[in-house]
């Protein structure tokens, strides 16, 4: 059951101006509602994370960045209960409207983020990218997102959810606007839009729906031949993918355990059934259980230095599917969102830097088309995405 | 985290006049939100029970039955989620007050009828009684409660949870009152106040509160007296009643998810985390299980039989400790609540009926008494309560 919802929350717009006179100065965001701002509670998309925690005294290092660079806060947005979800609906908060493809779920949890960018309400929009938080939304609403490496953006005042995981990220309607927000939050000029080749991950297309696969092809070969030719390959031996997949999301709700279970604990939150399911699952996986997901983590990042040390990037549909409509039950829901698990793992589990561009579209729907590069090529991913579209 | 909630629901108050010249005429109910009254929405304590359900165009059985002999509906009362809670908390609607033993918790899932009554705010209330919704805040908020037999009264318009634990009870200050209650809703005058004899449960007695169980020891010997002697005994062998309250959480969780399947994934509904947590651990209950468990419960049907058949009285006490204090983190909470199902799960997995005294207080803090009889014994139960309370 979904009701509609805004992008943003709900109440009086929280709206700061930006610094006058900066590199953003022409731009508006928004934040997801885990990023702190100054004087305002942050809500994590559920109603007793908002009633039990401090009203925060300082933004976020990203709420921060951003508004020193003069881009100016028009709004805090929809987020899944605690970043938990990666469909986008909100048992309390209702679900952000796609914009993209209408009477379709806008994909999460940055749902409402990916949903005021892709409706025009603001340039940029941040949010955080665990297990697809960011990548999957930007497919489904037909934006430019970036997942960064791991650590490449401060956390510092966003909930986290899974720490060796939890990176923010943000979007954009174009590469242009998007690249400028890089250079920010990544704090670096933009390198030379070069990399040393493009793997087509087959392995990872053949996840995807035929009709979606068939649609990303042509942005495929166009990227190949700007960077200078792509070779098929496959991540992972047959069958390893969707282990991998399997242990990612050991690893990870392992860890959102060990961080909400104190409050947990303490409050009884309410949740949306599918959210209080998983995290009771959480609850169950053993040490045992972590022992051998991280045996398995360990195969990933050699595989991933393998392919991609020495500058090559990989290319993956973002999801396998178009926007789902609304309106879903959750055994169906379900299926979806483990779906999506298979192509989002890879760079989760390793730590890098995967961007999401809007190259096609299907049946009206639009649909991502990711380049993954190796730990710190965040920059280098932006550029790419500015010259492909500069060159359009 | 509870927040604090009135006995009866928020809004305005469901009244209904009774029948003219009823023999309850005199007399004000209230009922738990889980039965049916025509022309207002059946909440079940969960906000999307309520918005997902049609407006019921009839009247529970009970409450027809109560109506009809010319008792006065004065209100709808607060309920655990859709029956599923014994303490009487809820993250949604809140914990109505414990008259009886001020900033603790009511009991529940009865919470609000028991609450309602304990503060004089109705004679009697409706209550259900699955696996203790009736018997717990009986016991806590100091009133006389009844679980009935299975079947004894309808079931017809009320919420299920579990087809086969499924009871309707009411709860009363005084045991005349009740007494009357019961004679309309067993639909049979009173018999006499008598009885086979009376079995002290020493190994139910064993599990309490030390004090709790000393304080009731002078009820036990006046109702020895009373119908002709106490004798001590066992319900089972030493260690067998923790494997029947394990195997009775087994079987009724598993019905409580056959019940709410469909809901839950055409819904994917809000729940306090612990609800939520409570059904999702239903889920994963194999057949293997629920076979083995029903081996048990036969087990204890025929122990049943052995001690009650003959027209012999079980006495217990109904909870193992006096009112919780608000505030408890959850893991303190499970272990009240698993403590409860050590007493509440024999009269369950046979379907006896169950009446609960307020014989004692410890600490200021009431405490209930149990008498459980053989099938059918129900308004023999009420007429010894009654009895009782006439000779005191």
């Amino acid at each position: 059951m979904e009701f509609p919802a805004d992008a943003f929350l709900p109440g009086p717009r929280v709206t700061i101006p930006g610094a006058v006179g900066g590199s953003l100065s022409d731009l508006t965001f928004a934040a997801k509602d885990l990023f702190d701002v100054a004087g305002h509670r942050t809500g994590g998309g559920n109603p007793d994370w908002a009633a039990t925690h401090p009203v925060p005294t300082t933004h976020a290092w990203a709420v921060q960045a951003l508004l020193g660079a003069g881009a100016n806060l028009v709004g805090k947005t929809v987020t899944c209960e605690i970043s938990l979800g990666i469909l986008g609906f909100n048992a309390f908060d209702g679900t952000p409207p796609n914009p993209a493809a209408p009477g379709c779920l806008p994909g999460g949890s940055s749902s409402g983020s990916a949903s005021a960018v892709a409706a025009g309400l603001c340039d940029i929009a941040l949010g955080t990218d665990s297990g697809g938080s960011v990548r999957v939304p930007s497919s489904l609403c037909g934006l430019y997102g970036m997942r960064p490496s791991l650590g490449a953006v401060s956390m510092e005042g966003v909930c986290r959810q899974a720490p060796t995981y939890d990176t923010v990220g943000w979007f954009a309607r174009d590469a242009a606007t998007f690249a400028r927000a890089a250079e920010v939050l990544l704090g670096t000029p933009l390198p030379a839009p070069e990399a040393a080749g493009l793997l087509v991950a087959e392995d990872a297309f053949a996840f995807a729906d035929p009709d979606l696969a068939d649609a990303l092809r042509p942005a495929v070969a166009r990227i190949g031949a700007f960077i200078g030719g792509a070779t098929a390959t496959s991540i992972a031996e047959p069958g390893e993918l969707e282990v991998w997949a399997s242990q990612r999301n050991i690893l990870q709700r392992a860890e959102s355990w060990q961080t909400f279970r104190g409050w947990i604990e303490a409050v009884n939150p309410r949740f949306g059934f599918n959210v209080a399911r998983n995290l009771t699952m959480a609850s169950s996986i053993t040490s045992e259980q972590v022992a051998l997901a991280n045996v398995a983590r360990r195969r990933v990042v050699e595989r991933a230095r393998l392919l991609l040390e020495g500058g090559a990037l990989l290319c993956t549909p973002t999801t396998p599917f178009t926007a789902p409509p609304l309106g879903l039950p959750l055994s169906e829901l379900d299926r979806y969102s483990a779906r999506i698990g298979l192509l989002t793992s890879f760079a989760g589990l390793v730590g890098l830097p995967q961007i999401s561009l809007p190259v096609a579209t299907i049946g009206g729907k639009p649909a991502g088309l990711s380049l993954i590069g190796w730990r710190g090529a965040d920059a280098r991913l932006a550029a790419i995405a500015k010259a492909l579209e500069a060159n359009a």
